[in-house]
């Protein structure tokens, strides 16, 4: 039989009425041949109560006790799920991280596969068992300990069994139907895509476009999992939602295939760093040491600073989350105290966003800066910052002309039409 | 090290409050000395939302995976408990049942232990550890899949780990402080006691004094298991609560220790029924087939009907609980049309209880009868059903009487003094 992984997230099991639709779903999938692994989440609101429990009775806690804690409410929705499924006459056995077992490394709270053995899964389909219910976001420790893989972990959850059971598709449901050309709140021109590559999605994924995280796709993309988007609050079909897939599946060829955005950004400026070999590791040590995710870095060229003094300086652009500005500051401020590096000042911007367009075939397509730049300049949108890579350009600009620039690049390349 | 069991009820883990103060219960064994073994049971009302949800999924549910959703209660409150260790400097470790592993059989929802291996958890007493929070109520099939013991498990656990440790003593922590000579909501004469035999408390549990689960006592009676009961709320020493031990352990002697009472029976009298070899079976058969506890039986005499008519007859009488009358009846009516035994008419009387009195002097005292109908005739409360034991007597009354007949025992037998 071929086997199909199917994902429900916290929304979609968040109740007694939400676990009934899901199994609903998995009920189809069922009647058309396949042997279901079915990945679910608590219901939602749950892991965080647990982890509110675990914080509040410990600030340092114990990551195995964490762990422990945590994983239980997954265990809860997949026993649910298989009875229900068992209630509508399908043969469905419910299975906790240690019973299949889903081996991970040590690394409590966020622990990483080491092995998904399909034996005893496999021996319970020869048995007649036509689904599998796991509890995802967990596994077990060489030790013997429970481990959890960190936020985001059923997905990838959903994406290893899929690797592991060589499954025809990964269907992740969740409460949205698919992955779209941007933000439907922002633009009602936004259209949802049948297909998108990997690399488009993993560029979406850190963008800020919240539908999938971004590990899971990583390792979708290694392990070649055919990964697809859907809602499970929508009557669903095998044409549903967004096919997130290798480039060689996708037939059509748009050159931008999306517009992200992420709002909460901030912009801060060493003013006249002096530049030198080594500056950049002076400066982004401290900054990691400080657990501040630095996003794009932009160093402008240096300039002799007078005739008089020999040494070279230059300016030095990063962005961060908005909230971790203060955190970032004081590191630097540390840095310079303990006689690091020099700068003159730091400027701190805390009023941009980040928007990006995103696409794979700008690898074979020149041009797309260029109108990318015209049409934010022709809404008089001014450019802060610039970052590229292979797939996507991104720039930070006010954040009052967020949406406006989203709208007007959305339009540009043309999004709306399919 | 010598070994504590020390257990936490549902009320005593309600909340991070309550896990703290276990904890410091538990801090203060530790200091005494002990490697110490706790068995949590679920936040109070857990186990009975996740049971709520098992049965409103799934009328006839696979007890598999029931226990599987019903077991993460404990989880929970095995990691927090921990965790709050932890922080107060005590290295703690949880365990769920399929890591100790707590073997069991395969019946779900009522499995029995068949071992509980002392290795894992004497290798981490051994690296330093001094408290193993162990998850109640549950094991692991020889199939690998979770079990839960029923009702009042985590007492059970508790015994049976203070078995397998060869612990000193089970110190089970609860809502109230110790065993009364009877509720002290009926009189406030009742007395708590030092110490209870185990026969004694047998009794008492299955009489409706709802401080033990009966099978922990049998349990403990069995591999001589030492058991405290005493308060979660109060402070407590080592001389708190009722020890239940093994009579040779009692220096007093006193002839009746307690009364208890039941409040809710029914009184079912088969009038007129054919005497003959069997007959009990006939009756008590289709009884236990549709579920009813039956509890006392009584038989008159029996007597020739009619010079006429050659068979003889008797009248047999059962009490039950009141809420299985209608069951009963029913089991009854059925039988009869069967043809399995004839009777003229059922008589149905459900405003009785059940008063008792108990004491494991009674072996070796005669009188205690007497004196226990000539203080309920003094009252003018009326006997309907007699039933014995060894070390105990019960008898039948209307309802109303039942506060007015533990108070004139109570003071019959003098239990206000030690």
């Amino acid at each position: 039989m071929p086997v199909l992984v199917m994902k429900f997230g916290g929304t979609s099991v968040a109740d007694l009425a939400r676990i009934e639709n899901a199994a609903k779903k998995i009920q189809s999938e069922v009647a058309r041949g396949y042997d279901v692994i079915v990945i679910v989440s608590a219901m939602s609101g749950k892991t965080n109560e647990l982890i509110g429990w675990v914080e509040t009775t410990s600030k340092l806690y114990d990551a195995r006790e964490y762990d422990a804690v945590v994983a239980s409410g997954e265990n809860v929705t997949a026993g649910l799920l298989a009875l229900r499924l068992q209630v509508m006459g399908i043969p469905a056995r419910s299975w906790q991280g240690w019973q299949v077992p889903i081996n991970t490394t040590s690394a409590h709270g966020s622990a990483r596969f080491v092995a998904i053995p399909r034996a005893n899964i496999v021996q319970k389909f020869g048995e007649g068992f036509k689904v599998a219910v796991v509890a995802g976001f967990q596994g077990v420790s060489p030790e013997g300990r429970i481990t959890t893989l960190g936020r985001g972990g059923s997905d990838t959850t959903a994406v290893a069994f899929a690797a592991a059971f060589d499954a025809e598709r990964c269907d992740i449901y969740t409460d949205v139907d698919g992955v779209y050309t941007t933000d439907p709140r922002i633009t009602d021109k936004a259209r949802k895509l049948d297909r998108i590559a990997y690399e488009e999605m993993l560029e979406l994924a850190s963008l800020g476009a919240k539908v999938l995280q971004t590990r899971s796709v990583e390792l979708a993309m290694r392990y070649k999992v055919r990964l697809r988007v859907l809602s499970s609050f929508e009557d669903t079909d095998e044409n549903s939602g967004t096919l997130v897939c290798d480039e060689d599946e996708i037939m059509e060829s748009k050159v931008v295939s999306g517009v992200a955005y992420s709002r909460d950004e901030a912009k801060m400026t060493l003013v006249k760093v002096e530049d030198r070999p080594g500056i950049a590791a002076a400066i982004f040590g401290p900054l990691a040491d400080a657990g501040v995710n630095v996003d794009m870095i932009v160093q402008n060229i240096s300039e002799l600073d007078s005739p008089t003094d020999k040494r070279a300086h230059t300016d030095m652009t990063f962005s961060c989350p908005v909230n971790q500005t203060a955190r970032a500051q004081k590191a630097m401020e540390d840095a310079r105290a303990a006689g690091l590096f020099t700068y003159a000042s730091l400027v701190v911007d805390t009023d941009v966003a980040k928007v990006s367009v995103v696409g794979i075939g700008m690898r074979s397509h020149a041009g797309v800066a260029a109108k990318m730049f015209a049409s934010l300049a022709a809404e008089n949108v001014n450019i802060k910052v610039i970052a590229t890579s292979e797939i996507k350009i991104s720039v930070l600009i006010d954040r009052k002309y967020m949406e406006l620039a989203v709208q007007a690049l959305h339009d540009a390349f043309d999004l709306e039409k399919a």
